[in-house]
């Protein structure tokens, strides 16, 4: 049993329409969980949290989620320095996701570990088209090898990539 | 095999900083969507799309989710009026998540079942607070029990719960 322990899901009037947080962790012990600019909106990130991060989100208030690849607890900017402050903290209405609204600090002011300010930096260009192109929306805050590189035994090895610049992360 | 076939996953380098819509869907064969207020940046809901609604929206410019509890296309706004017409689509980093920007149609201009504009209509009042309680930020928009009453047949039966008003639905 985990040692971090939420509220028990109670009846679907008090989860929809209560005040008590209640949320509902998956059957991997995971909840979504929505990043957004507390001063912007924009959408910065996606994640999830299990009862552990989101009680440390709560307690340190700096946005903590949990690494499904790495599986760790994930402490956001703790390797980049990109740490997220979090200012509100919203639940959906059958409390299955959360929503963070947060200050996102660093030099970079990044939320993405390829170097952009949020992980929605493409969109689809065209509707029609079959060929499904994505544009490209934003420029890239930080170079990814150097803020990664900086930490010995970092998780994930550098590797250069023909075609996309000469620091980009495999 | 589904008949709605998006371009196959390639290289990490090409899905991450490449041009092409290569979206993962999970074993499920979903996708978690995050829709927002084109217009405010209002994180409206979050949802789960598969190949088909992805195509479905696509095709029609209508966010047309996948509902997990009446295994069905869901055409949102469909029973209630609320369309959402898509003026953005981003995928994330890893291409397993979608954002969509919508202008929310209706009358109401609520993309919740329970009323509300967003379905993030709590937030957390106090993280010091052990009993975690939330407020309401919002306003209802529309009365469940009456938009959802007017077709037969609807997908979730009325009833009244005492405590919650005369229009909450379980």
């Amino acid at each position: 049993m985990s040692a971090y322990v939420f509220p028990a899901r109670t009846t679907t009037a008090e989860i929809e329409l209560g005040t008590t947080l209640q949320p509902k962790f998956g059957p991997d012990g995971l909840i979504p969980c929505i990043t957004q600019d507390v001063h912007t909106g924009e959408v910065l990130m996606f994640a999830f949290m299990n009862a552990e991060s989101l009680a440390h989100t709560l307690k340190t208030k700096k946005a903590t989620y949990w690494s499904r690849s790495r599986n760790k607890l994930w402490l956001k900017g703790e390797e980049s320095g990109n740490v997220q402050h979090v200012r509100e903290l919203r639940t959906d209405c059958d409390q299955d996701v959360l929503l963070l609204k947060v200050e996102q600090a660093g030099t970079a002011n990044a939320a993405c570990h390829n170097g952009y300010k949020s992980c929605f930096y493409r969109k689809l260009g065209d509707f029609e088209d079959g060929a499904l192109k994505l544009q490209f929306t934003a420029e890239r805050l930080f170079d990814p090898a150097t803020v990664y590189k900086k930490k010995e035994g970092g998780t994930r090895p550098v590797r250069k990539v023909r075609g996309f610049g000469s620091w980009y992360r495999l």
